[in-house]
């Protein structure tokens, strides 16, 4: 079966309508979706004279890209409520995501979009973490405890210097083998190549 | 009838690919377009810490670029030779975009992004101006006269700072009314809009 990596940062809004489009959508294509939690903030700092592309934009682009997230999502069919904080830290997010057993991984990752874009909750707080995996029925203290290990914290970093490797700059992203598709505008370009590269 | 201002800048690959694109559609919608031609380089000179998002973006984020823009023109259907240099200053195209008489500043427009993005020709350079010009049966010496005067330069600038302060900060970009769409990608978006808002 052909298959493509998904490639999401909870702090994106672009993310979450990935993450609420690319499970039917690619059922559709019969292409499969590996997810891959992960966090943009160490590439971003990489960047020459910007620390975050996201903080550091210009008022005009700050204020565009709330509009474009809300005309999207309503033309999408993606509940959004603005959160009252933003960008929210997706770290502790991304460790339980990441040290999540592949069949609840999605669903938690969802369920913290949810947190986020909808129910504005501070997913940076371990509290409202916790309330998420209690959510969907997995076992708050298990989950953290093994997010929060030595060995989880150190796969996360090996993660981003793998994205970063193979040239991803941006979230989220999507790698239908070596070839990097960057932005939920071009999901369907990548699930499109999945079946069958054009160049 | 409905209308859209269509921003471009003839540097940029992505306002190519809208400037290929728009006619059709937005004929086929129903919708007036007003080409504005523009210089974005003053606006991402003032981005914080940047000279140039063009030229300053991380190595990575270059090369995806280029492999954006070559996929998604096959996709299109739009000829393309990534040009030899870039990005090419497009501020005489503008100049003599902006002074010529509306009948033919489209048909202008879409032969120097030939020039530029078929041909690998140099479009800074007056000479190869003139051959565009030659090439779409214009006076050469009256076009190039009535760019270069006081007044049109003037004008560029004032437009420039009209797009500023309407929100604009990059390219492409479309208007319809006060409502604004960058990018190439949501080119499909502003003409929906266009024709009926939903926000």
């Amino acid at each position: 079966m052909d298959s493509i990596e998904f490639w999401y940062e909870f702090a994106s809004p672009y993310s979450y309508m990935a993450a609420e489009r690319i499970g039917r959508m690619a059922a559709a294509a019969g292409v499969a979706v590996q997810w891959c939690p992960f966090v943009i903030g160490p590439i971003l700092k990489l960047r020459p004279g910007q620390a975050s592309a996201t903080q550091d934009a210009p008022p005009a682009q700050k204020a565009y890209r709330r509009r474009d997230v809300e005309r999207l999502c309503l033309q999408y069919g993606i509940a959004l409520n603005w959160p009252t904080a933003y960008p929210r830290n997706g770290l502790l997010a991304a460790r339980v995501a990441l040290a999540a057993d592949g069949s609840w991984r999605e669903q938690f990752s969802r369920a913290v979009y949810c947190a986020n874009f909808v129910d504005d909750r501070e997913i940076s707080d371990e509290a409202v973490i916790r309330a998420v995996l209690r959510g969907i029925g997995q076992d708050e203290d298990a989950a953290l405890a093994a997010a929060l290990t030595p060995a989880n914290k150190a796969l996360l970093v090996a993660r981003v210097e793998h994205a970063m490797a193979r040239g991803i700059f941006g979230a989220p992203s999507f790698m239908v083998g070596d070839e990097l598709f960057w932005g939920n505008d071009r999901l369907e370009q990548a699930l499109s190549w999945a079946r069958q590269p054009w160049l």
